[in-house]
Parts: C-alpha cells; sequence; structure tokens
C-alpha cells in the first residue's frame, strides 16, 4: 500500500461524473480525444466512452509517417473495444509541407509543431462534430512540463490532470486497458526506439514519489534530503517543475486598468448580473 | 475627452518597460511577433521594436492564397519603417493539405485553423530564434470570443490584452504607426471585404463604451439601459462575454487530490524553497 494508490472505483466514478456534467454545463453531450495508443490517451477514452456512451465519442489518430505502426494497432484496438467511433488524419502533409522549408530544424522543434498540429486538428473536428475536446495530460508530465505549450495540454476538459502516471495505470488495469497498452514504455513515440523514461533519464515510479512529496505534501527539498532522497534528484524534479511554471498559465497581460483579463476578472459573483 | 481616453506616453513606457523586464524574467532578449498589418499587430511589434531594439524583433508575416496583398503591403511597410527582421512563411501549403480531406469546411473552421496553425508557426520560430511569443489580442476582442482559442490567444506575454480597440488606436497614433493602417477597416483578412464591424454588426466605438461600463465600472446590464444604452445592444454584448469565458481560462481539470494544477498549485509562497 503507497500513498500514490488510489480507489479506483470511486476515481471513476468521479470522472466519468465530470466529464458528463462538464460536457451538459456547456450544453455539449459529445466528445473528441486524441487516441495515441499509449495509456494516457486510452483511459481518457474509456472514460468518455462510459461517461457519455460509445455512440458520443469520436477518437482521432493522427499518425505521423515516422509513428511506429504498433502503435496505431494499440489504438485500433481500443477504438474496437469500446466500439467507439474513429477518424485517422494523418498530420504528415501538413508537418512535412512546413518544415521542406527548414530542414535543419531539430527534433524538438518538429515533436512540438507535431502537438500542436494534433491540437489544431482536434478542435477542427471537434467543430465539425458538435463536440469538445476532452484531455489526455497527466499530473506528472505537467508537473514536469514534459509537455507541448498549447499542443497536447489543450482541450476544453482534461479528466486526467490531477493523476499521477502511477495513478493512471492503476486507473487504467480498472477499467480493463489492455495489458498490452499499460505495460508498454510510455513514449510520445516521436523517433523509432524513444521511450519517456529513457529521454528523461528517471522512471515514473520514482519521480512520482517525490512530486508528491514536493507538491501535494508540501515538503521542501531538504526535508526530503533527510528522508533519504537523492539529493540531486529531488533538486533537478524541483527545477523541472519551476521551470515549465509557465506551460501551466495563460498568457501573461500587462495590466493597465482594474479589471483586467486573468488578473480580476471574473469572480464567481460577476456571473449574476 | 471620453472615459477611454488614455495617456499615450505614460502607457507606452508601461508597456515597454512590461515587454523588457517580463521577457528577462524568462530570460529572453528577443521577441517574436506575427503580424498581419493590422493596427492591433502593428502596435505590438512598435512596441517589442521600442522596447527591445529593433535588432531583436522579428516579425512573421503568415499570409494564406486568400490573404490581402494590401495587407501585406501594410506589414512591409512597417517592417521596412521599424528596421526589424522578418520572415515571411506562408501557411497555404499546410492549410490546404489538411482541408483537401474536409472539402466541406465552413468559413469558420478555416480561420480557426489557421488561426492556429500561425500560432504553431510564432513557437516554432521562437524556438529556432531563440525569442518569445508577443502577444497581439486586445481587450475588446478578448471579452466578446471573437478570436481563436489557442490560436490568436496564444502568446507569452501580451502587451496590448487589457487595451480596448479604441484604445489601442489612441496609442497607434501615437506610436507613429502609419496612418492607413490606423484607418482601414479592422479585417481578420479572412475573405474579400470582410470587416469585423460587418460581422460583429456593431462598432468598436460602440461596443467599447458598453464592455468599459459592464467590465471595468461593474455596471448591471439594467443599470445601462436605465443609462440609455439599448437593451437588446447591452443584452446581446454580455451574452457574448459570457458565452466566451471558456476561452479566457485554462482547461478545465478535475480535482482530485489536495494540490491541483490551476487550482491551489502554486501560490506565490510556494516558491521560496
Amino acid at each position: 500500500m503507497s500513498e500514490l494508490d488510489i480507489d479506483c472505483p470511486l476515481v471513476a466514478r468521479v470522472l466519468e461524473e465530470f466529464l458528463r456534467v462538464e460536457l451538459g454545463r456547456f450544453g455539449f453531450s459529445r466528445g473528441v480525444v486524441g487516441l495515441s495508443g499509449g495509456v494516457d490517451s486510452t483511459v481518457s477514452t474509456f472514460l468518455a466512452a462510459r461517461a457519455l456512451g460509445a455512440e458520443n465519442v469520436t477518437a482521432v489518430l493522427m499518425p505521423y509517417s515516422g509513428s511506429s505502426p504498433a502503435s496505431e494497432a494499440d489504438a485500433m484496438a481500443v477504438v474496437e473495444e469500446l466500439g467507439i467511433n474513429y477518424l485517422q488524419i494523418e498530420i504528415t502533409p501538413q508537418i512535412d509541407a512546413y518544415f521542406e522549408r527548414f530542414p535543419d530544424a531539430n527534433r524538438l522543434r518538429r515533436a512540438n509543431k507535431m502537438a500542436r498540429e494534433r491540437m489544431t486538428i482536434l478542435y477542427d473536428q471537434s467543430a465539425a462534430l458538435g463536440a469538445l475536446v476532452i484531455g489526455t495530460s497527466n499530473k506528472t508530465e505537467a508537473l514536469l512540463g514534459y509537455t507541448t505549450l498549447w499542443g497536447d495540454m489543450a482541450c476544453a476538459v482534461n479528466p486526467l490532470g490531477d493523476l499521477y502516471k502511477t495513478q493512471l495505470r492503476q486507473l487504467a488495469g480498472h477499467l480493463g486497458v489492455p495489458r498490452q497498452i499499460i505495460e508498454k514504455p510510455p513514449s510520445a513515440d516521436l523517433w523509432p526506439g524513444q521511450t519517456d523514461e529513457g529521454e528523461l533519464g528517471f522512471t515514473y515510479e520514482d519521480v512520482d514519489q517525490v512530486l508528491y512529496r514536493l507538491v501535494d505534501l508540501r515538503l521542501r527539498p531538504e526535508e526530503m534530503v533527510a528522508e533519504g532522497f537523492p539529493e540531486e534528484f529531488v533538486r533537478r524534479v524541483w527545477d523541472m517543475v519551476r521551470q515549465s511554471q509557465y506551460k501551466r498559465r495563460l498568457p501573461l497581460v500587462a495590466k493597465l486598468s482594474r479589471r483586467s483579463l486573468d488578473r480580476d476578472f471574473r469572480y464567481p459573483r460577476d456571473w449574476e448580473a
């Protein structure tokens, strides 16, 4: 039993209710999800299908020419298991048309452009389908800034944003996500053999323990080192959290008036009028 | 003298200082701006050039094949007047590659996809140039929701977000923006002859009076009607503000833990550790 263990049936119920209620509040009953075949987007898709009914969920598969066929097979297995609608929309033509002009662009630039292209497609399809975009970012990657700003972080509602990766895996098991998807090494599938943990240099198990203590328990790095966590690791994680804060905020607006966007507009009481 | 009159020299000084200080806080001295040739992006570009020096500003012109050549000429006049760097990157290949598959997509879908494509390019160029994206959205359009979510609203820092359109025009005059740019009818340049005011069905002069009273003075619609404002107009504006609130917020995250993103993480005091 670890502090990161969650009550899966309860969490599933809360998140399904969250999706139903929040979509309903905006006047929607349908959702679209970008489905990569990874565990995060699969869990979002499972929750959406349970909350809204399979007929009201559209998974959008958006492979690039370099994407792994295995990821696509995993995504299609989810579509079939749930009986949801799906669309496959290649991003290759748009991405290649852009980078033809910038052939020296590095992997990171390409990866971010792809994540943002996928966002633009999800929003376009949500408009076409009268649906809202359901997010797939978890708390671990959002805290580490291991995400693309205005890319995978952008959505209308996100059922996963308060679940650490290790918690999300527990929930995946409870929801009946195929073992193959839960057990494969997490990857953004940006180049062959890429894995999150290889790129980050630590495991999700380890970093979630650190993040939970720093963020949820509000321990100071010194306190964690006294508890026996390696200092260098704790400092590195804390730096990643601090340096990526801008990805978790709205754009900074220069304040000039007494009522400025995202500062003092709007308090809940303002809505009465 | 109107309540919406601003002290232009003071506002210009505040906004230039805002850009210098906030870019510096992130460790940057360079900015990129998407320059359409309209008054908003022109004012942002003027402020950036004054704040950072012309050599540290890159304007990115991103025409679509249907964009007006007159807009481009206006944008180029700004580039030449300020002596800043510029890049011209057509969005036509990427946009057409996508909509080839969805030929029935309406104007709104196309317009939003274009606005988001431009955002992805600005962010990519900011990465290439070691610069931050300087925003160009004003308070009027943000309050009305006359914007694209994760499109023109997305940026790192926005010097214009607390200025109503009519205030921005005053500032433009003070900064020496070419008369032609200040006086032409505002347009997102999405189709020939499109103007903001034609599409919205009211003028910026009129709507800014209403927004200022509703938002800055916090008058209720009833109070404004009693003051003599037409009820239907006030209600319509207020409905636009209410219905577009989601465009001014981050994605809604389901809260599960005691410390959730964008709810209770992070208070300023958290940064001490």
